[in-house]
């Protein structure tokens, strides 16, 4: 029961700082902010997090499991090719990323927090990894060039993924459009000649998805 | 002469300001830190700078000059082909991120600050379109294949070029190493088939050119 209530606090400080870092951004947010919009006292806080860097780890914990869950479920039941599945995916989490504030925010604190925490590298090694596991499984359903390497075909599309997340937000344009030129490119360096229709039609349906 | 000894300062209070945002990054640096290390007066650095966030923008200001003199050199004079010489530029930039410590932390600190002041979405603006426009030149020279929108080729081949620095930074590992990965990707993707072996050269001699 009590631990039960510690974690209704923790998900208030943790919501509230969500709503501050999108008002106001990170670094123009203090600790008496968020104790205030959460309404929690500083002891309070400090039972549950060390610093605001720390309150900052666990909005990115939340942001990538988020993105995790939401890449997934196009993913699971693999009913279709592996690399659609992926672009799907893709597109998923762009979307998430668009209207979704505790997912934005928790996509540019890990953008921005390389500095401040190793949860930056953590969170890049784990997804690096994670994104070209399911490259190689779509190689493994014939998707790919015969010529193509799935390990550098995978981080090419994860960094295809991450440079839209990361320049979208930068810029502050729309993700989802951005993500579509890219990948319109890169299918042509990707997938067979006689497969390149296919997947175009992937992509358009993937972009009609996404505006519903 | 009183001009040039200002001058001097507002670099000197610069480079204190790179050496410490690269020993201890910038959410871990106050301002009495940079002041010490400069050597200079509370007054003096009013006097250049309206806080340590404007501060941040001339480092990353000239992050940017550093990095357009870098990719320019390779460009001019335009001897060899256009998309050859976006190679070649996009090495020399990655080599200078990785050498020079004042491009590198200009670089996170233009990766990180997008939250905090607009210099961040100012430069990725410009450097877009700066970018896709030597695209465009190289697809005047007729590198591109003819069904390759250079526009999108342009944007993609940026993407690539700053997720590459982005995942580099955030993970620390070899960007040199990484940046070759995707041009041997997206090469396929954007030039005609009967160019690849010649661009692949060229991909190579880059990488030699780098570790000298």
């Amino acid at each position: 029961m009590a631990q039960a209530r510690a974690e209704v606090t923790r998900q208030r400080i943790i919501d509230a700082a969500v709503e501050l870092f999108n008002e106001r951004g990170f670094g123009e947010t203090g600790l008496a902010d968020v104790l205030q919009r959460a309404g929690v006292t500083k002891g309070a806080f400090y039972y549950h997090f060390d610093s605001k860097d720390a309150l900052a780890v666990s909005v990115i914990d939340q942001f990538q499991i988020a993105i995790r869950d939401a890449f997934r479920k196009t993913i699971d039941p693999p009913a279709a090719p592996g690399l659609e599945n992926i672009i799907r995916g893709t597109f998923a989490v762009a979307r998430l990323i668009q209207t979704d504030p505790a997912v934005r925010v928790g996509n540019e604190l890990s953008q921005s927090l390389g500095q401040v925490s190793d949860a930056g590298p953590r969170v890049f090694r784990q997804t690096s990894v994670a994104f070209v596991d399911e490259v190689k499984k779509a190689f493994g359903a014939g998707d790919l060039r015969d010529d193509a390497n799935p390990d550098d075909v995978g981080e090419v599309i994860w960094i295809g993924v991450i440079g839209c997340q990361f320049l979208s937000a930068a810029i502050g344009d729309d993700l989802v459009a951005r993500l579509a030129r890219v990948w319109h490119v890169l299918l042509r360096a990707i997938v067979p000649e006689p497969s390149l229709g296919f997947f175009y039609e992937v992509l358009e349906r993937s972009l009609r998805d996404n505006v519903r």
